[in-house]
């Protein structure tokens, strides 16, 4: 039977290895970037938030893991009593129960699937990617990564809790959720997409406090992947955020663990012991810096490893979009459930064959009780424990533990057999159809290759080097290889360790590791955004990006509303464009006098637009007024100009509306509240058009259902007025224009739209360079920016479809050509 | 004798306590807030500094300052033979001549006194503070803080690490100086505001990291003072100027102190100690949950404690301001040796009179011999020390350790005295005319006020508690209460503990102290900040605010330069205004071909008005030829509209001129290239001006001096070009028009600025609410933000000054009045 299970083995590796193969050949060039719906962010408004619910969920998946561990001691106590492939059944019915289970919740929930990071990522970059943050999501991610952990998959949970963090903070200050319907508080603050950000933000920060016991990294973390705006009061109650979640976890932990109720002990649930000399030896040291040499080859080979991991699991993952992800959904389960029986073979055939037979060693240092605890002996005799069960048949933090502090050397064949299977099977998992993170993983691989290279120096070498920080070194080098993640990953790592002299070696193995790995590829969670397609903005463009100006690339085709347009012209609008705001524009013609006899909505129109043009003419003139009612102003001699106060203010102010009204130039031919026609030529068609404010389509569609106009015998006075709460209400969901009853509206009724559009958004010159466009639009977080020339003319608009990095180099492909 | 010295002690303080509660009592209205020339950040260059040099200097001091307690044993010998008086006078001259020589390096550069954290924090915000950043600065800071904490002063060693640090960063890239003219090499680069900023940003960063072992806090430092824009790469730059700041000082102190080359053993010049328990006890916990309670009571009290000490050096500060700055500088001199004089008969008076003898704590702890050997016996009998005198005889950071570290409890009247004594030596001491520190005094003042309360707690109430967490917790509070920093001080705390569970105790007391604190008035820095007078930009506007808009805040009276003007014009604009930065502007006219006819000026600057609009009919023409000649393009079906096909070129640029011709409204009257009369009226003066762009008074000026101008009968082509290195030659001190030879111009020749200025600055319309023009004046760092109408038109500008708190204060008063 021994043959069979080699075969199945043996084949299904080799089923996999073709098409990596296949894939890696063909690396293709059909990237399709889809464009997914965007966010904005508009609103001012933060405030704090404790995330701490899900705290008390992952107790839980230790006692499921230990449960599965508990079934080894039947394993070992078999022998060679032949029962073995008993053993191994129960071991797999287990295992693959197990994953099914966390298959079934993903079958659920799609987006529950993998780390989440990359979605966190994009939502955080202004990006909405669908069911994300929702209610339903969270449970399937929590118990999912329950089952998957605990079905012995090459799986991380920290992952996973970022992105559960992360819902709690977008969920819980709505107060309400899609999933149950019957929970909807009547809460009407933080409906908006930029407050829902700051507490996703604050969230995740949380979820990294909670894993890693870091709460300062968990903030740099959100702050690294996310806004690009340091905002004191924001980063305070994130990183208190954090560390309530920290301490919290701790408290629990330590209440529950060890019955120290108020005691604090256990920073996170990630934890990697404390790495110190022994007392007595007063050569010892933790690293010198003859090791940084080391350090830095370390994070070399390192990032090219990264690098290859990246790439195979890129073809995976395009594999699996192409061909798994279009077929019947069971297909993705019994792909777990295959990776599950290959983990679990694998691991017990590693184990039993190659594993080596060790003496234990000594218990000197004072946590090495802790350590020995969680050797396997797995058929070894007595005094002696196998060194690859040690490693396979453990929890992973228990396994890294192991590299990190066991002073009993593994075999360098071990950590090299460890090292392989394990880097395949862990690229084999992530992106499978269960929640997988890919931290643990990652630092097991890279310590199973430091602690190798530690060995090499050591043994084959005879330096005098402590193996725990190689150890420590190779993981965070794989790590930083295979998501280059740099600020965030490095503080991490330090609070992980709590030894601040760390900190250097971490960081220049992360950077070298991160730069060898750049030249190849992305890190793992950009690629998976990028095989997504989600337009991410990066965070600051090339320099020779700015041979481009803003007018090259915005979008020049315009779908514009008036002031007061009809709702005839805005239903038709609306379901003829996908856009997802309008600018309000107003025309430049030369006779508006005459135009204002015609019929009220133009002259409506045109009223707004000489409302609206404040001048310094008037606007010094009202300074001046009230310079007068303030007597006490120091100002005040600035106005007493001779001739201002002789003219009466009636007097000025109709002189200010002929000097307006002299001012716009003619368009004679041209009638306004016209939709764009067929037949019209170029300089009907682009005429030129006062840039008065933004709508968006949301509100358009709000104004309309709600029957928000006014008839055109009547003033504009007279239309309706919504409130704050009534324009949010329907937050984050807003109904569609297929949705109003067209029978309800009179289109020729007029909608005042100017009391609800954004009358002062940001706007760029026509010749600005990409990189000022792209810090405002980015730094802002905006969604639309409208591009208005010297005469106050909208040009054009640029959405982040238009500053990613694909859409400016096939610009500057463009521009390079016709130059 | 004493009496003598008691006499001088009391008639010091009380002529020192008269002026305080005299100030006080008058809590004086008049704090006229002047304006400091404001600096801008326009280019676009980052790149990496590693600044070290200063590491060294800084051992030096630890040398003075042990020459300086090696005396102590001499006055110990004394007993009581009476030598006494011999003694305390040898210590005096010792203390008076460093003191002497502190001060005599601060007449030589007056911004070197105090601790540079303020000016660095404006700098950092944006404001230029004259010779802040000079290399003689750094030369009189470093010597001056190494005499002023030799001789005895209660002040600390960080704050002027943090600014030396600072200005090694903004020397370092220049490659020249002032102070030795000699040193200068052709480096062009880096010669920006901005760039300068982000080396000011890793130096100061690295000075935190160096003074306290804290690379992470240095690093949140620089972005909590400093940038508003957490840009990425930065980040990653600064933060690893400060592991090699905390790396290269670590090296070099394990180097010298140990004599261990390559091993890393002491992180930073001030560090904390490891705070743990003995290993036997069980029952021993650094904190626990009830501990919290008694933390949020001495945030509260160090809060108050703090509000105190800021109203209190605030009020003396006003009155050296007012009394000691205007007169001759050796008063000031005086005051320092004063002040040392007091310092040193008070704590050798203290000791002797005050101090117990205690019996010296069994070493159990494996770190208790570092702390017994810093007790000091002084008049003790054997086995007992005197606990007064080790705290005060004793280098600070040892102090601290004893209040941290040491077992046996000093007696609670020592601590409070000690504590009362130091606290208003302190005060007295920072803004006196010494490079002073005031990170240190503060810890070890709250220290004391921490250990006092754990004493209480422990022996009163028995309660079982760690009592050096208490310490720690109450040095972090009062110098929380004190400097009201949040973020990187709750970090840089941490890092120095090198103990991450103390996080959220820390966090919360520090939040605590903060909110207390601000309840009376504003951190010391930002005191001190105020009392200069340094426009500063906060982080956030209120909400009330947001009453107000651009238009309410702007400068509305422009003096503005045209594209093309005369040398004449120049010249008179330059010498009779003070603005750093002129809009370029042309006016609106009807006929602008009959103008065209005139002289070559003005059809130049209507030329160039033409040129500049960019509208979209034009654009979309530009935009389909381009595609034609493009032919893979997928964008070229949005061209092929017959209207346009079937147009020539030429015919569409005439039409494209007609359109722009005809557009522009009519001020037939008004003559251009002509300065603002007095008879004007105010339509003439406030005709509508379309922004073109914003040239600074320095380029304005190098343009005059080389010469740029082109003759009225030739064409603008013929101006000389500048290069970006010849513009920039003169950085950071740029000539002034009063240095220009006018005798070289000729005053009818023309100058063409358009090369020159910046076409395409951030622009705000004037209806924008004050929260969103502040977000983009802080985040971007501009230094002058034109209001643009929505017809181009500009009708105002913004500075920094429009932003500070007092001017929209005072605005939104004038404003709720008018409404």
């Amino acid at each position: 039977c021994w043959h069979m299970i080699a075969f199945i083995f043996a084949f299904s590796f080799f089923f996999y290895f073709e098409i990596i193969f296949q894939n890696i050949l063909g690396e293709i060039h059909d990237e399709e970037v889809e464009i997914l719906p965007r966010k904005d962010y508009e609103s001012l408004d933060y405030d704090r938030c404790i995330s701490e619910p899900f705290v008390e969920v992952l107790e839980g998946l230790k006692c499921l893991n230990y449960l599965r561990i508990s079934l080894l001691p039947t394993v070992e106590k078999c022998g060679d009593k032949g029962c073995l492939f008993l053993s191994l059944l129960e071991l797999l019915a287990f295992n693959v129960l197990f994953v099914f289970i966390a298959s079934i919740f993903v079958l659920i929930e799609p987006v529950a699937a993998g780390s989440g990071i990359p979605e966190i990522k994009s939502y955080l970059n202004g990006v909405k990617i669908p069911g994300i943050v929702r209610l339903r999501t969270f449970f399937c991610k929590v118990a999912g990564v329950l089952f998957s952990v605990a079905g012995g998959l090459f799986v991380g949970k920290e992952g996973p809790m970022i992105h559960s963090g992360a819902i709690v903070g977008a969920g819980l200050p709505q107060f309400q959720s899609i999933t149950f319907k019957k929970i909807k508080f009547d809460f009407p603050y933080f409906r908006s997409d930029r407050d829902k950000r700051d507490f996703v933000s604050a969230g995740a920060a949380a979820g990294v406090a909670a894993a890693f016991g870091a709460p300062i990294g968990g903030t740099l973390f959100s702050l690294e992947e996310g806004s690009s705006f340091w905002n004191q009061a924001l980063t305070w109650k994130v990183l208190f955020c954090s560390m309530s979640a920290t301490f919290t976890l701790n408290f629990f932990r330590s209440g529950i663990n060890f019955n120290k109720w108020g005691f604090l002990q256990l920073p996170g649930l990630l934890n990697f012991g404390e790495f110190k000399c022994v007392d007595g030896d007063k050569n010892c040291h933790l690293w010198t810096a003859v090791d940084l040499v080391f350090f830095v080859l370390m994070g070399v080979v390192c990032g090219l490893l990264g690098a290859l991991f990246n790439c195979i699991n890129k073809s995976l993952t395009k594999y699996r979009i192409k061909h798994i992800h279009p077929k019947a959904k069971f297909i993705r389960v019994v792909e777990s459930l295959l990776i599950t029986l290959v983990t679990s073979v694998v691991i017990f055939a590693a184990s039993l064959l190659l594993g080596e037979c060790r003496d234990l060693s000594p218990s000197s240092a004072p946590n090495r009780e802790d350590i020995n605890s969680t050797t396997r002996y797995f058929f070894c005799p007595n005094k002696t424990y196998n060194d690859m069960a040690t490693l396979f048949f453990n929890p992973q933090e228990s396994a890294i533990h192991q590299l990190f502090h066991q002073q009993g050397t593994f075999s360098p064949t071990t950590l090299l057999v460890f090292f392989l299977l394990y880097f395949l099977l862990a690229c084999w998992t992530y992106g499978v159809s269960v929640p997988s993170g890919l931290f643990v993983p990652c630092l097991l691989c890279g310590a199973a290759f430091g602690r190798l290279i530690a060995n090499i120096l050591k043994v084959n070498l005879g330096m005098d080097i402590y193996a725990g920080t190689f150890a420590l070194i190779g993981a965070a080098a794989f790590l930083g290889g295979v998501v280059r993640m740099t600020i965030s990953l490095t503080v991490i790592l330090i609070e992980s360790t709590n030894e601040i002299t760390y900190g250097l070696p971490i960081m220049i193995t992360l950077m070298v590791a991160k730069w060898t790995g750049d030249f190849f590829n992305h890190g793992i969670y950009d690629l998976h955004i990028q095989l997504k397609g989600v337009p991410l903005l990066e965070w600051e463009t090339e320099i020779e990006m700015d041979k481009l100006t803003a007018s090259d690339i915005m979008e020049p085709n315009l779908t514009y509303v008036y002031p007061h347009t009809r709702v005839q012209s805005l239903v038709s609008i609306l379901r003829t464009t996908i856009y997802h705001a309008f600018p309000v524009v107003t025309e430049n013609r030369q006779h508006d006098k005459d135009f204002m006899k015609g019929n009220i909505l133009i002259s409506n129109n045109i009223r707004f637009k000489k409302s609206s043009v404040l001048s310094r003419a008037g606007e010094q003139q009202r300074r001046c007024q009230s310079m007068k009612s303030y007597p006490s102003s120091e100002l005040r001699n600035v106005c007493d100009d001779p001739s201002i106060e002789v003219r009466p203010v009636e007097e000025g102010e109709d002189l200010l509306q002929q000097m307006l009204e002299r001012r716009h130039a003619p368009y004679p031919n041209l009638c306004p509240d016209q939709s764009p026609s067929e037949e019209w030529t170029m300089e009907e068609r682009y005429r030129p058009l006062t840039f008065h404010g933004l709508i968006l389509r949301s509100q358009l569609v709000s104004l309309l259902i709600r029957g928000v106009c006014y008839a055109e015998n009547q003033s504009s006075a007279t239309q309706p007025r919504l409130s704050y709460a009534e324009l949010t209400e329907d937050y984050p969901r807003y109904p569609d224009i297929h949705d109003v009853d067209l029978s309800l509206l009179n289109p020729r009724m007029i909608v005042d739209v100017t009391p609800y559009m954004n009358p002062c958004s940001y706007t760029v010159s026509p010749n600005m360079r990409i990189s000022q466009v792209f810090n405002l639009f980015r730094t802002m977080g905006l969604r639309h920016l409208p591009v208005v020339n010297v005469m106050g003319e909208i040009v054009g608009i640029i959405t982040r479809h238009n500053l990613t990095h694909e859409y400016l180099v096939a610009k500057l492909r463009q521009h390079s050509i016709t130059i």
